[in-house]
């Protein structure tokens, strides 16, 4: 028996094809879009095909953006001789939202997992190690800072990536591990804890 | 800094306008429709608009439909003399999940609220009357079962809605209230408790 309309049931399917979407969240969603008004909906799916349409991967760091070379990557004030790699677009975010960071970026686009079958190169490695190489007489990276997840894949992805772009004048570091600001000594876990101690430094 | 696309950001911004979609949620939906193939995200965003072009009320029962009367209100096998109010269009899908209701519904699109300021002008209880008024000699509605949500909104909608219908030929009800099946009395609240001891049963 069909007790709601087909186009009902096509938006519930499609919501629920979304991470974290269970089919009770997508009714949801799908009720929610049925008394909205009709432009607040129409500005959502043209958003959705706009997206899809316009961006692209920069050529440089594979950070996403509408322009070839990214702002970032274009920016001659930014500090050309830093590297930050990351594993996604959203890290590049995180990161720039601090306003500490003044380098340039490298987008991987997820980390090695040999469990879910991703290898070295279904990343963006090789880009990586060819853009940090020496270019010509001038050397201007001097520090490529291996930012990829504080997790297993992560740590191996760094520890992967290393040892192929090591070469002396070239400092590859790090982010620091320790308790997160805001955090509480008592609930934080052994591993953030052991790093915290191993990684203490003088007031 | 824009270290973004503005496409990125647009999309985000409109998925953070939906229900239980907070900053990061919505980030992270960009960045699935941004990974996913070109035709699913097209597929999302025609559904969108299709449901928002396709779907309209039924004129009856105010259910949510692309027909007019809707498939229920158009089935000659549903028994007419009983009509179950519920306040949301998703109420009528979880009924018809029972497969055990076998008459037609009304959808009051909402309940009473004081505090939400909402009245009876706002919700489709006029209607509802008009229906259930007795048409003619003959006198088909027999049962008028205000299924609106056990909370208190709901209880206040159905208490409200009760003196309007009655009428000595008419059965008005409410769903039973109780334990849930699956549901541990351990843990059941004092009110589902109370009431289930009231509305106790002979085995």
């Amino acid at each position: 028996m069909q007790v709601t309309s087909a186009s009902v049931t096509a938006l519930i399917e499609e919501f629920a094809k979304l991470p974290g979407v269970g089919p009770k969240t997508a009714q949801r969603l799908t009720f929610f879009i049925l008394r909205s008004p009709n432009d607040q909906a129409r500005r959502l799916a043209e958003a959705i095909v706009r997206v899809k349409e316009n961006v692209i991967q920069c050529s440089i760091c594979f950070n996403i953006t509408e322009t070839d070379p990214c702002p970032i990557c274009a920016n001659l004030q930014r500090d050309r001789s830093i590297i930050c790699v990351v594993e996604e677009p959203l890290d590049v975010l995180a990161l720039e939202k601090t306003g500490v960071f003044k380098g340039l970026y490298h987008v991987l686009h997820g980390a090695l997992s040999p469990i879910e079958g991703i290898g070295p190169r279904d990343l963006r490695i090789a880009e990586l190690v060819a853009r940090a190489r020496p270019q010509g007489e001038a050397d201007p990276i001097r520090e490529v800072i291996l930012a990829t997840n504080p997790n297993t894949e992560g740590e191996y992805t760094a520890a992967y990536i290393a040892p192929l772009l090591a070469r002396p004048t070239l400092s590859i570091t790090r982010l620091a591990r320790g308790l997160p600001t805001g955090g509480d000594l008592e609930y934080a876990d052994e591993g953030t804890l052991s790093r915290a101690l191993e990684g203490r430094r003088e007031m």
